[in-house]
This record gives C-alpha cells, structure tokens and sequence, in this order.
C-alpha cells in the first residue's frame, strides 16, 4: 500500500543517514557546541543572506513554536494567529500552558488578511479597556499555511508594517518552509523571507530530516539568555550533532531546496491527476498538501490502496482530504495513485 | 586527542544506525504509532516484567523530568529531590516553569537519605502552617545519581514506604540507568526497580542511542491523557520512528544491557588506572561516571592529551574532575590515558 | 454629576460598614478562621440549601474565575466560554497565565446555547486528531451574562447534561448573581442553581460589598488542598475578618436579596425611561445593566450630567451604552436621568 | 482572653473606618482611578521622596510578592531570597506557579548576608554550565525579616551594589515596614530605603489597613503595562477605593509611622516583660514580634489567658513562639501578660 498521509510518515532522506555513518565515530560536544551545529549554522546564514543571524537548532515544531513564542513576548503578552493556524488548534494547548493566550483572527484558506490584523489592532487600542485585555505582543503566521497557502511578499510587507507599527515581532512557522518557497507560486526567496520577519524556523522534519528546526534571528536579534530559555522549555537536545549533521547535510549544495523542489513537482502531478478526473478542491494548495474533496465512494474505492488523511467531514457526506509529497514521493506512487481515480 | 567528557559526546551505537538504514523506506506513521514504537514497547514490557507497563518515548532527559513530573504531580504540587537531583541543579528551573517546586533534601553524595525523606515528611505535616506551604507530591531521585552512586534495594524499599505513606509516587530517573543496573555494586535488577517505583524511564541518550528516553508506568498508571500531557509539553516527536527504531535495537539481544556492561568494564579500568597511582577521589562511584581529584599541576599534563570534565573546582587549587566511559569507549583510549597518570 | 457606570462604582452597603465599626476591636484568628466567616459559610449553606458546601470567601472576580478554574482543571485542560465571556475578555489573559487555553463558543447576546455546546463536544471526539488538541475540561458560564441576559432553567439542565456526559464540570460565573436571580424573568431560585452546577460563586463586589466573591462548591465537592490553592494564587486574605463580616451581614435577613431586588427596580425605571422616548437596546436585559443606544447627539446631551459606560461603538456612529443599577441607586437619580431623555 | 498572636489578627485602625463612613457615598470610578488612590499616591510619593514614584496598592502579601517578582524579572528568571523568606516559606509555592524557582541562600536570624549573595553570584558566573541552571534574575529581602531583624545601610547598600553588578533589580518586602522602620535600630529612613532598591512595598495590612499593600517603584521604572499584569495575577481590585481610602488615611498626618511607634513601644515593653523574668529569646529581635522561648510549663500556665504564636518547637520539648503587637496593643494587654509570667 502507499501512503499520501503527511510528509513525516517518511524516514530521512539519505544523504542525511550517510552523514550519520560517516562521522559517528567522531566524539563531539554536546548541547549544540559540536563542529556539525557550527558548520550548519554558518551555511544558513549564507543560504538566508543573514550573517549576524542568530540560529538554535531544535527538534519538533511544536517545541519550537512553544520555545520561540514564550521567549519573544512579554511574559504576559498574548500572540496573534488565525483560527486554523497550528498554533491556535493542533498543539494542545502548549501556548497557553506558557501562559500566553493565542488571539484569533479569521482564516482565509489559512491565512491572515494583513488589513484585518490592522483593524484589529486599532480597534484594540481605541478600547479604553484595552490593559484589562491580553496584551497582544507578537504575530504568528505559518508558510506555507495549514491549507498549504502561501503569503505573497506583498501581504508579508502589510503585516509586518503593522507589527512594527504596535511593536509586535512577526514570528513565521516555516514547518514546511522549503515547500513553499520552491511552489511556483512563490514571488519571494529564503532572503528577502527572513528580512521581512523577526523571527522564522527552518522545518528540518518535514523536509527531509528525522527531526529538527532551525530557529533563525536574522538580525542576532535573539532574547538574552536564549539558550537557558530552551534549555528550560526541555528543548535542548544533548547530542546536539544529531541536529547538526542533518542541517549541515540539508544546507549542503542546496539539498534542502532539491527536496522541496521535486516534491512540489510531485504534488502538481498529484493534483492534475485530481483535476483531470474533475475532482473539486477544498483550498487552490500551490504546496506539497493538496486538499482533494473525495466521495464516500471514491473513497470505499481507495480502500487498502492508498492512505491519505481525512481532513474534514462535509455535511453532504463528502470529505475533505489531504495527500501530501514529499523527497520520497515517486513517480510510480504517482502513478498507482492516478489508477484509482 | 581522546575524550572522557561525557557519555552523550559519541554518536549512537552502530546497530541503531544500521537499523535506521534497513528501515527509511518504509513509510510509517507518526507521532508513535509506528510498527517500531510498538515493536519496542513489548519488549520493554517483556524486560521490565510489566505486562502492563504503559510505555511512551520522548527525546531527552530534561523534556522528559519536566513532563513526567508534569503529569504526576497535582497542578499546584511540589516535587522532593536532593540539592544536587538534575532537575534542582542542571534543567534551568524547568521545573517550576512548569509550576512547580522543588523541596531539597541533603545529598550523600548524590542520595537521598529514606529517613531523611521520612523526617522531613512527618515534620512537614506536625507543622499546622503546613497548608501555607508548597505541597510536597511526588518524590523524585536518579538511578545512578548525578555522582555515580547508586541506591540500595533496601533504600529503595524504604522510599518507597514512605512514598506510600504520604501518597506520593515515586520517580526515578534513569538517564544513566543501565550503568547503575549493570554495576557490579548493584542488588537490584530492572524488574525489581520497576516495582518499587510508580514511574521511571530507562535513558537512551547516554547509553547507546542519538536521543531518547523510555518512560515507564509500570502498572499502566499514567495519568489520564498523558498523550496530550506530553504534545502539550512540545515532548511528541512527529517522526516517532526515531524513537521507536533506537529502543526496540537496544531492547533486542540485550544491547542495553551489553552496552552497560561493557561501559562498566572501561569505568573500572579508569577507576584503578587512576587509584594505582595514588590519585583520591571525590566519591567512590561504581558507576560510568568516576570523578578523580586531580591537581593543577596533574591536569596541566593531560592539556590537549585528554578532555574530561572539571566538575568543581576545590579552595586548594585541586579540582573533583569527571570521565565518564560510554559503548564507545575502547581499551586504546584507556591505555593512552594511564600513560598520561 | 451623578453615575450609572458601573455597580462597583459605589460604597458598600452601610449595614456591613455598621458591623465593620461594631466587630473591630474583636481580636480573631486570620486567613478564613475566624468567627465571622464562620457564620457567614453556615448562613450561606442555608441560602442555598447546600449543608455539605465547601465555601471559601475570596476578595475578587478575576481572582476567583482564576482560582476555581484552575483548581477544577486538570492542569492541561480547557475551558469552554462564549467568546463573550468574561474570562474570554476582560481578565487580561488570566486564565492562561494559569496554564489553560479558553475555547470560545458563539454567544447569544452573552449566553452560550446549549445544543452548540453538545455538538462541539461532539465533533471534538469524533475527530480522531483530538489527542493532539487543548482537551475540554470544564464549563464556564455566567449568570447573568456580561450583557444582563440569564439562562431559564432548562438551558441550565441542557448544559449540566452535557458537561456530565463528558465528565466537565459546570462552573457558574456569579459576580453579578443576586441581580440574576431577583429578575422578574428568572424561573430558577439560589438553590435551584446550586443543583446545577458543580461550583458558582456568589458575588459580593457589585452587589453591596467593597470586595468579596463567595465559592461555593454545593456537594462538598472542592478539589483537595484547596486552601493551599487558594493561597498559592495569592487569593488568601489575611484578615479574613473582612470578608467574613461583609458576607455574614449580606446574608443576614436577606440583605443580598433585598439589595438585589432594590436594584432591579431601579433598573426597570431605566429601560422604561428609555423605551418609552423611543430609544433602541442592544439586548433586552432583564437585570441590573441596561444597553440603550445612543446617537452622538445624546451623548453629547448628557455630557458633564450623567456617567454611564460606552460599551460599544457602532460603525453609524451610534453607540451601545451601558446604565447599571445597585444598592445605591436612588429614585432621586432616575428622575434626573428621565430628565436628560 | 487576650491574643498576641499576630498584627492581623486585629481590626483596622478607627481612623480608617471613620474614613470609610465619611466617603462612602461617594461615586467612584473602580480600577484604582478613584480620588482616594490618586491622593494616597501623592502623599506615599511625598513620603517616599519619590516624585516620580510609580506606585500601586493591592490587596495582600502573597498576590504582591507573586505579581511583583513576576513582573520584575524575566521569564524564565529565578529570585534569590533566603531560606527563610516568606515567598520561600508561606507562599504555598506561589512564585514558583508563575514559574520561577527561588534559589535560597543561608538565613542569618533572616537576613542575607551581602558577602555570601556576592560569593554566590561570583561562584554561579565562574560554573561553566551556568547556562543550564535557573537564572538570577533578581534579589528578594524582607525589612524587618521573617525573624524581625532589620538589615543595616551599610547591608542594604552592599546588597544593592551586588544586584547592580549583575543587573538583578532589589525587592525589599516590606510588610511590616513600618516596624521596621520605627525601630529605635533602625539607622535607615523610608527616604533612604526608597533609593536602595528597585521596588518595595509598603505593608497595610499588617500595620492598621484592613487589607492593602503599596508597591512602590521609586524611579517610575515599573515594568511596561505593569496594570494589565496585575489585573493577570487577580490582583486588580474593582472597588479600588478601598485600598485608596486606606492608604490615603494611613499617609494622612503621619498615621503609619505612628501605628508602627505605637506598636514597637509596646513590643519593647513584651521583651523587657519575658527579659526580666530571665526567659531566653530565640533572637533579638528589635521590631514587633518577639520570640521568647517558652517550657512546656510556662506554656501550659498561660493556657486559656493569653494566645500566641508557637514558632517552632524545639528538641527539648521548649518551644520558640511569637508574640507580636500591633496598633490595637494596648497598656492593659501588656499588664495582664506580666502577670502570667
């Protein structure tokens, strides 16, 4: 059977494993101080045209959006994201167990309208009981988005005008990073991206590794201490080079962007052979998700062919679902796949 | 140059590398449920002699106190450890950030003294303030301690008593546990550990693995929704396979075990390396972890020969070091550090 | 200038300042055991019917809503309120300064509907990703609603049912409850309500007190230690004797009633005095707070004559505005408002 | 029978109460914006010499240390304190629910010697691994102690130079300030006190108020937002005007100073009482409490006649106890207490 079910329900690609081989004899230090980390980190600042930029390597993305929220707000600020984002819906209440609550604003195929976190934010302040309120202190958007949506640089530069305006940072959760900057839809880069936010990560395990993300500062503008706040939130992985190696091997002739580029050619064939057979779409996803509205049907008809995650239940009795690519995605999963439609 | 720094400064045992070869093309689903998470929590059943043991595996050491404890403890509940536990000294007060105190008792080094426990309990509730105070839950000690030591299967028993007593479980870290079983000091196996704790995890990061900690409710007791418990705290790796590969490598064949012995042979060659030449030692561990007081003089000769860790420096100058022996370590390594003694 | 802000904006009833001036020269134990909580818990066990209650005097809203929820919860839970609610609002994020996400339920002019409820536990379960999502723990509702509407009884029984369905308790906002209760609409009685629900409290603040929040948990049913909860959110108040003598007098001859129905009255002048020159309400309120909207041109009438709250600006311009009612609204005062219309 | 068990075990000073009649008409608006809050501030600046004091009165000890300790330091900062602090002690773990350990240092009869806070910030700098352990953040001292010392301004400014060194901002708790401050021990003003440390608060509750403590920053520098903090922690009144009548009268012709005379005079007359008849004190004390130690005997004959504190028993069967005095202690009191010994 072949599975469309997410991204992660992959191993490493390999590449990543014969580095593992390689330097698995080499005695390293731990928490980050191994050659590997240093090494990867130097080629993200050249790969995001950030030189100063201050990068942690971790290993989840629930983790991370944990770690980097409660370190960059206030302890009692409160982050913005819309309603779908992952943040707000599929980390079990990890924001709010920081103390911080996620205020939401509607979603738009997954993303947020740079005008209404504008109007929320003027709206906020004209409230004259806006201190009993919680604070908002930063912006969390994903890119791409939950429905596989991508911000155009033009949304990016709105939101973050209006972050600099309310001194909010703009965090953005890149889980699936590399998918989104190698969509065709994309009018925006790795460097111009970390340009346009304050603080962004690297998605390491949807994109090719075991785990790992690699948290980035562009500007060195990480909080003081920043180490002891991962360290606290259990995000500091001891043996540090497995994090390195990886980002080190992905950052290496632009790896992390070849895996990113052909599992986007993969969902395009994926989503053709969904459209030619005139299969409607929940969300228009330029991305590696794409999100396929089945029959109960045809979904009886893919029964112990194929797995693919259920993503919604319609009213009608329809579902949306989702099929995802990613590096080990092939032609002849495609293939099989395009048989059963 | 070689290094005794510290177990988790090799790379991973190399049957665990080639398994995570043989297996990367299978696709797998995550977040653990994984044919090799399964796979290697009925082995750890099966070694543990828990048949219901509920079993979860998270990535490392500090995640893992802090979640567990987490867990266990009743939201406003303190936790009792000794002054110099892992989670009161070297976890960046992940504890309370989660909540929670941590009420010190005297170290002997590195233990708990069970009367202690015992003295401090009956004292606590003789004091009619006691509802003022910070309510001690749960009672948290590590097997080795973070000098090497190990308990006692009577100091155990007795802990437990007044665990019971009190009715607060018991805790023991174990992310060193497989050199405390395969000391030969020890008069406890796993199986008897394992009933006379209330949860425990068996660490893999220091013995054999990349990352990885196996924790263990030995009679199916973990708190209800522990799976959202552990998402909460960022502690759910999505590609559980990692986890789930390495443990049921070192549960098949006994690797843990071998692993641990024959780091246990390498400490002891350290140690007598070490004693035949007159050095004295801060405390008498029967463990991986030996820790020699070396003087300046002593330690100027090792400079760029040999790394190890400068654990406390004294008022005369001398300096209570620590070498620590891992499945890497080799009788080559040994033999070049006792021509440097 | 005279003010229908708020219900706190005033004194406190001159019966509690009379006991105040009576009681001082007792000497009495603090924190909650002296002899006027004392009295003050068995006169309000017999308002509600409730001879087993476990009550505890706090000294606010906030405090209280941040207490008992995080008391009830488990420590990873969620509360469920109508994005109206005033935890959901106004208390600056203290419930997730506690560690608990707030899920928002549409509101119905301040009222949560009791078949939405219903359906979103249901659709939360039937989702088979709910592990990886902030779990439902309990329900918050108040009574009244933050814009003066009160549940009938049935919506009551509909809540309670779900919340045991799904094993949550029910939990009863009550800062404003005596105003609740002495409606002319309300169908349900003090002890009705207390069957309803798991914990409520009965508020004092804005019902004739200068601060007190009386928790009542009806079955004897407080979480364990919640004395020590109590203190540990810094809600226990060392002279106790404060709150014990303001709710030892409020429920001395039916005071908080009396106090209760006094306001009400003066709340139906209100509304008629508006309804009757043709103003429009925002909601119809049958307690102590009334919404009439106002155009710019009213506003500016009564500008530097009466104080009331502008609760919302409307896109035309017009405004809802908030009149509230309490012990210490006099007749004197509607007359000089009706002459404002 | 007559009780020497604590300050709050007493009414409000007449004055305060007269107060609360003379006002309580009044409309006021809530949230600390009344007149009486407004005024209390000037006159607390004026009698801190503090003209650009930000200045904030809440509700009790425990919300205050919590809300203030949180506020001050960094998220993921710890406080140091002594061992017998009360936010060590009688907090119930309130500081460490806001998520920060409190690392303690030796008590000296409940003061913190300058050398050792200095040996400690020099000895946790020079650990290598200090990026693992819980950060200092801050310094926490009570004036008088726990044991009702009084540091000198030789100790308050060596520990103010050592918090200034590695940036940790001084908190003085000063709930019983002014017995600190009228002790005939005292070398220090409340002029003098303001410009040692970075916030402080001025205890009511224990010194005449009903409720209420003052938190002083005395160079405005309170943290950003610190309204919507305090509304955070619960510790927001809504009748503010209780806290601001109180204060505003305790600062009116310079009632809290001569509470505090009032109080230590009579506190000096108890220890000349117990110091005549030869009975030993735990401590010299030269503030409100004293701290006889008692036999079992002498115990056993005041039963019944006087109440008191037992502090501590001792391993002989003595016992430690406290007998404190307040601005209710009258001539009477102390006679019959004579009689007793």
């Amino acid at each position: 059977m072949i599975s469309f079910t997410c991204d992660y329900n992959e191993g490493a690609h390999p590449e990543i494993l014969k580095r593992l081989q390689e330097t698995n004899f080499q005695q390293e230090p731990g928490y980050g101080d191994d050659s590997f980390t240093q090494s990867a980190i130097a080629k993200i600042r050249e790969a995001t045209g950030c030189p100063d930029a201050h990068i942690t390597l971790l290993a989840g993305g629930t983790q991370t959006n944990a770690t980097v929220i409660d370190a960059v707000l206030p302890h009692y600020g409160a982050v913005i994201a819309v309603g779908t984002g992952h943040i707000a819906v599929h980390e079990s209440g990890a924001i709010e167990f920081c103390g911080h609550k996620v205020i939401t604003l509607p979603s738009h195929n997954g993303k947020m309208a740079p005008e209404e976190l504008k109007a929320y934010m003027e709206k906020f302040y004209a409230d004259p009981t806006w201190p009993h309120m919680a604070h908002p202190g930063m912006v969390y958007i994903s890119f791409p988005t939950e429905y596989g949506t991508i911000y155009t640089k033009e949304e990016l530069k709105s939101i973050k005008s209006t972050c600099e305006q309310y001194h909010m940072p703009l965090f953005i959760d890149g889980a699936r990073l590399g998918y989104g900057l190698a969509s065709p839809a994309a009018d925006i880069t790795l460097k111009e991206l970390a340009q346009l936010c304050d603080v962004f990560y690297i998605g390491g395990t949807k994109v090719g590794a075991l785990c790992g993300e690699a948290v980035v500062f562009p500007r060195g503008n990480a909080p003081e201490n920043f180490f002891t706040i991962v360290k606290q939130h259990g995000a500091l992985m001891a043996k540090g080079r497995l994090l390195g190696i990886q980002f080190d091997t992905l950052f290496t002739d632009g790896l992390y962007m070849k895996i990113a580029r052909h599992a986007i050619e993969m969902a395009i064939e994926v989503k053709k052979a969904f459209a030619e057979k005139g299969y409607p779409f929940y969300t228009d996803s330029p991305t590696n998700q794409q999100f396929p509205i089945l029959t109960q049907e045809q979904m009886a008809n893919m029964d112990g062919k194929v797995l693919y995650e259920v993503w919604e239940p319609l009213p009608d009795g329809h579902a949306v679902t989702r099929f995802a690519t990613s590096w080990a995605t092939t032609q002849e999963q495609i293939v099989k796949l395009k048989a059963l439609l």
